[in-house]
């Protein structure tokens, strides 16, 4: 009867909103993909089936081929969930298959997550935005959507902080790329792998360093001054991993 | 014993983390601004004291008295919240709090929100990223917190989506600066006024209309290809305001 496309955040239950969570405990199916936090799994209905569809990447017959899922399951369920990681409207397509659906008359419903591009340095302890280091913050993928790379040189005279979502294979890229767009290659970068799970690690370092760094994804870039801020990191990790 | 800088969300009670609601259930006291959604309160201790604190519009030595308060609220309760509207490390000083917190030695744990940033957009049927429009977004507040004007003109060859926070005033200036930088006037424009509320408006325009678009603010102004897309209002808007 629905199709919703709720944000499950970076990936603890604790950050799931309470309408996600109301929804996730009513569903008949979720539909989701590996970005999605095992916690998260806590509040679903015991009895809902669970599809894997996995992390599409880049290849748009596999997006085709949810969306038709999508539609399928909705013909035959009452809630289906489509659960994305962070935010549905924040990368992850959640607006190619909102548009899908709808074309095919099916209700939507889409449900706002927390985006990792802003936990995940928050839970370095790195506030995105801060007054004197950064007027406001970009956020992109090293890799869009259509399979091509994007092009860094234009984000580096912009004064934002620049959160780089899925850039570890292209770090070398991203910091030349910046660099030679006039970003000094010592401006700060912190690198948070595996953000809000139990095994999260910060590494900070400088631009220049960025591609000989010892760093495996999945992990979240973060470029320009307030990514050597480190505000109490201690205190907030364990309010996020401990408390739940 | 603790301070809590919590994340309120964009405005509706539903918005809100599982975590911001069990901390909120707890609070001794809440100080918050004026951009927490009054359906919040539903999930704070019905016993906690309130401390409003405005907006603090651009003023520091404002900021430092909430400081000050934060301190003195610690050493007599167990659990001060510090409540902020979307999420506490964008925008909004929430890393200021925390170095200043964290420097007189008091515990403080900050817990993600939902940002405004991105939920406005969304709730306006607005995805900030979309293959083949947007390969990224960028955010930023049209006056910083020092008091000064952001210069629009360096944002306009990045090819992101741009949201623009607390920018109705300047949208004028704003739309001439991206222009003298290169943005078509052409571009799509989407204004979103209070955001998450029942009274949620959306009026959408082409960027060289924006300085003489009748909006007021509280608004979220997205820039760019997206912003033509509505994808499923009707449904978004009843599923957020309807349903809690």
């Amino acid at each position: 009867m629905s199709v919703y496309l709720v944000g499950a955040g970076p990936g603890d239950v604790d950050l799931l909103t309470l309408r996600a969570a109301r929804i996730l405990a009513t569903a008949d199916v979720v539909v989701h993909d590996r970005l999605v936090g095992d916690s998260v799994w806590d509040v679903v209905a015991p009895g809902a089936l669970r599809v894997d569809v996995g992390k599409v990447p880049g290849a748009s017959h596999r997006q085709e081929d949810i969306n038709h899922l999508l539609a399928e399951l909705d013909a035959h369920y009452d809630v289906v969930v489509r659960l994305k990681g962070g935010d549905p409207f924040v990368f992850g397509r959640g607006g190619e298959e909102a548009l899908a659906l709808s074309r095919l008359g099916i209700e939507v419903h889409v449900v706002a997550g927390v985006s990792s591009a802003f936990a995940a340095p928050l839970l370095a302890g790195i506030p995105v935005t801060h007054r004197g280091l950064a007027r406001g913050v970009s956020v992109v993928t090293a890799t869009t959507d259509d399979g091509t790379d994007f092009d860094f040189e234009s984000l580096a005279q912009t004064s934002l902080t620049l959160v780089v979502l899925m850039g570890v294979a292209r770090r070398g890229a991203i910091a030349e790329q910046l660099q030679r767009g006039g970003m000094s290659g010592t401006t700060p970068v912190a690198v948070v792998e595996r953000a809000a799970s139990a095994s999260q690690r910060v590494v900070r370092a400088r631009l220049e360093d960025l591609a000989s760094l010892d760093v495996v994804a999945p992990a979240v870039i973060v470029i320009g001054a307030v990514a050597a801020l480190e505000l109490g990191l201690g205190e907030l990790r364990s309010a996020l991993v401990g408390a739940s």
